[in-house]
This record gives structure tokens, C-alpha cells and sequence, in this order.
């Protein structure tokens, strides 16, 4: 039990999802979990600002202790309960090394769906051009035959042989992927590893409720 | 020494400047070390594609293992040589909590810093628009203050009393900033930050050369 532990998140934002799959593989269930809805805006709110002066999701609270940016949170909660639940760091040195190279190669990863994927969000409508959509899709598209390309030679997992932090940091993002509609015939090692990983159950428990309830989006079929 | 290690870096470069400080940090030197041109589009040659795919600096190897992501190769050094050179984990929880949030928040400076300042590297000339321009000059103020409200209740370290993978990590990027002519005056917390750290050894062997050579920018006095 986590009763010492505060988690404010908003469904479907891989930053939030990985520290609840990083709580349930640590054993750290029972935590104090506030769900907020950023369609409301309510991660701009004061419960939200009281713990993340930037007004973002996740807020994170270990007593006294406040961990906001998500990768922090999930190499803090692996350290402090490193004989709790599940170790998440390979034995192996290679694969600690493959574990870090890919967790923040996920960062260029998400990079790439924000800036084509939330395009319309992020720039105003006078600074808008399909040259740049073009190319942030293409971006896009280059960066997931990478990862596809990696599925070829590693697994099942990111790192190798063991779940492990990259897959606690970088699977919310491929799932996203997925959500939008990534076509499973076109990026076949991606799909095997998507559908391995999205069945352990601290991934199921935590599985985004909004996903649950309606269908995914086509965005990304053609890619 | 290091001789099983390789590391291929450009001048000036935040990403592998802290690789560099982490391997002065941890006793690493006599690593094979290759400076190539950023200008000269050195970062796309063979060496480094055989080493590092995406054509990006650093590209770091350890005998057979690659890793090439600066972060990923920090966080291993401190990990694989524990009991070698300077520890860059505090042992007090908080600090280890703080150093991991402030870790990941260099992000987001860094993020600013290239919106801004490399906003014409990276937008193509006839998709630029000074609304973004000033937006993204705006959004850098904030994030500057945001770090020297930091430094007005903690130090002399980002973490805290103890120097931490947080200031190898973020202390070059906070370097480029008064490389890039950040006002001293405006930003008093910051530049004493800036004076403790420059001198410390691990810093100061690994400071660009080409910094070295040539003054630096006043882009940033007005901030």
C-alpha cells in the first residue's frame, strides 16, 4: 500500500500512464489517485499548481517529496523500491545500456507525434503551413520504421530478454500510436511488440478508461 | 583509464559536453576521443553512422555497447562505475528526487533554447512568422525564471548541497545560455550557479574549445 503516495493524471497521456504502470509494477497500488480531465483544463487548476507550478500532468507526490517530470519519477520509484515488485533494470550490462538508449529515444518519439499528430494544437492558425505537416509527417514516418526496424533484431522486450524501464517509459507511446490508428500489417514487429506488452496486467489495470469507451481514430493508417 | 571507450563529440554542444563531464567525473579519462565539426556536417559521416544511425552527436561506445543517447550515457557511467571517481547520487532521498525532477526539466530549457535561438536553423525560411518568433522568446524568459526561482531556495547544486548528475547534465545547457550573452544582473541566482560550476575541474577540462577562442553572443542581454 502507497497510502504516502499522490498521483494527479489525466487518461491517456503516455507521461501519466507510465508513472501508474511504474506504481503497479513497483507493488505501490493503493495511492492516492485523482483523475483530472485536460478537456476541462482542470491540469491548470490549483490542486494541479499546489504540487506542478507548470500546471501539467502528472503531479506527483511521495511525501513530502515532488516528482512531476515523469522519466524522474519512474527511475526514482525503481531506485527507492528496488527489492519491491518487480525489478525493472536488467541484470545484463548491455541491456541496462540498450534500456537507457531506448528509453530516451522515446523522447524523439514522442517529439515526432506531437509535432505532427497535435499540429493544429500546438501552432496558431496563421502560422499553419502543409509544408510543414508534410514534413512532420514524414518525420513521423521515418522515426517509427526505426523502431520497427529495432523489433527486427531485439525482444521481446525494448531492452532484450526483460520488461524493463524502457518499456515502463516508451510503450504508453507506442500504444498511442496504435490508438491512432497505426496499421499493424505495415509495422508488423511494432504490433507483436504492442500486443505482448498490453496484456501485462500492470498495463491492463492502468489501461486508459477513455480508450475503453470509444473507438480509436484512423489518423495514422496509411503511414 | 578508459581505453575501451570511444566518443565522438562536437564543440559546444550541451548533449555531449555532459557525457564528457561525466567521464572526467567518474575517473574515465584516456577515453579515445574525436572531435568533429558540426559546420563541416562531420556529425553525418561514416564514423558516426556506424556508430550512432540517427547522425547525431555524441555517439558513445563501451567496448560493444553503444549509447549514443546523453542522458542514457550519464545515467549508465554513474551506474556501471558506482565506487569510481566522484558519486553523482546524493544519498539523502529528497536530493536524489530533486536531481531527477531538475534532470528531466532540462528538457524543457533545452527545448526553449532551440525554439528561439536556432528558430532559423530549424524553420524553413518561408514558414517563419514573428508572432512565433516572439512567442518563442517569451517562453524562454519564463523557463529562465523558473530556474532562477529554483536557485533562490536551493544550492549551490540543482539537487542541493551535493553536485549530481543533475548539474553534469543540465549545467551545459545553462552554460550555452550565458555563452549566448544571458544578463548576469537579471539573473543573479543563475550566474553564481554558473560561476560555482565553471570551475570545477571536470568542467573546466572539458570546456568547448571553441568558447575558448572567440567571445561569446549578446543575443540574450535584453532577457
Amino acid at each position: 500500500m502507497a497510502k504516502d503516495m499522490t498521483l494527479l493524471w489525466g487518461s491517456g497521456s503516455p507521461p501519466c500512464w507510465r508513472v501508474m504502470i511504474a506504481l503497479e509494477e513497483k507493488g505501490l497500488q493503493g495511492y492516492n489517485s485523482k483523475q483530472l480531465s485536460f478537456e476541462k483544463g482542470e491540469h491548470k487548476g490549483k490542486d494541479v499548481l499546489a504540487i506542478n507550478p507548470r500546471g501539467q500532468l502528472p503531479a506527483f507526490k511521495h511525501g513530502n517529496i515532488t516528482l512531476n517530470e515523469s522519466y524522474g519519477a519512474c527511475l526514482y520509484l525503481e531506485e527507492q523500491f528496488k527489492n519491491q515488485g518487480n525489478k525493472l533494470t536488467p541484470e545484463n550490462k548491455a541491456e541496462v545500456a540498450l534500456m537507457y538508449q531506448r528509453m530516451f529515444e522515446g523522447l524523439s518519439l514522442f517529439d515526432k507525434i506531437k509535432q505532427s499528430l497535435f499540429y493544429d494544437r500546438f501552432v496558431p492558425e496563421n502560422e499553419r503551413h502543409d509544408s510543414a505537416k508534410k514534413r512532420n509527417a514524414e518525420g513521423l514516418k521515418d522515426e517509427i520504421k526505426i523502431w520497427e526496424g529495432y523489433m527486427q533484431t531485439t525482444g521481446p522486450y525494448l531492452a532484450g530478454k526483460s520488461f524493463s524501464l524502457a518499456d515502463v517509459i516508451v510503450f504508453p507511446v507506442v500504444a498511442f500510436l496504435f490508438r491512432f490508428g497505426l496499421n499493424e500489417e505495415h509495422f508488423p514487429k511494432l504490433a507483436a511488440y504492442h500486443n505482448t506488452v498490453k496484456d501485462r496486467p500492470s498495463v491492463k489495470n492502468t489501461w486508459p478508461s477513455n480508450w475503453k469507451d470509444s473507438p480509436g481514430m484512423d489518423t495514422l493508417k496509411n503511414l
